[in-house]
């Protein structure tokens, strides 16, 4: 697509510090790190989004960031993150998807917990009754 | 396995608010949710992370997150987060894989962007082609 940046990285207009590719995924090394080391895997075709990725894509890209987890502990990590964000109110900010594969390291001193736990809800059985209703598949 | 209450939640020992089932994962309200709507998914053979996770699994527990995050829109959410933490140091506290996918709103307030911002590493060329090497498969 054009004018996205992640499709430029993969056309090569961009570079990139790539650690895996193959036919249908690119993985690189993310340029403003939480932590040395993180990695961004993103499918070779542009899909904006967990809306819009087909499934082949999607597997290949959750495959792939349980590859880079695998080498990252041989590293020397000790866990990993994934995090991955769609749409700007889901604080999204490059429109190709992507999934962020984030090293850890003991008392590396992030807390993503604690976002999630500032922003708990309180809710009845019969909010939670009617909320499973809503989703349920 | 014995004593994992997701575990238990398969076996129907302790009850859920079931969104979703089929052969290989479950997916289910969070009881301490971080928006309304919280859900997460786990696949039915007990895996401890990423780094043990089978790909089948893998692959049916993130088709199960895309699946849920339409539901989702259809429902009326502006954006979702998909999380997912690995060991103690990853910030993991049950020790069954579990992928978060959480419902966001416009405005919700939060923020999982600040505290990544918050830990951004400064790496110059030297240092990420260092890093890209030993990550490199």
């Amino acid at each position: 697509m054009e004018n996205c940046i992640f499709c430029k990285i993969i056309k090569g207009e961009i570079p990139c510090y790539k650690v895996y590719e193959n036919d249908m995924v690119l993985a690189f090394l993310d340029i403003n790190p939480v932590n040395e080391g993180h990695v961004l895997v993103i499918p070779k075709k542009h899909h904006r989004d967990i809306f819009e990725i087909e499934e082949e894509y999607l597997c290949e890209v959750v495959k792939t960031a349980k590859k880079i987890s695998l080498k990252m502990r041989e590293y020397g990590i000790d866990g990993v993150n994934i995090f991955q964000a769609n749409t700007e109110a889901g604080e999204q900010t490059v429109f190709h998807y992507h999934m962020h594969v984030i090293p850890r390291k003991k008392d590396d001193g992030i807390n993503f917990s604690r976002e999630m736990l500032r922003h708990l809800k309180k809710m009845d059985p019969d909010q939670f009754e009617s909320m499973r209703k809503a989703l349920e598949i």
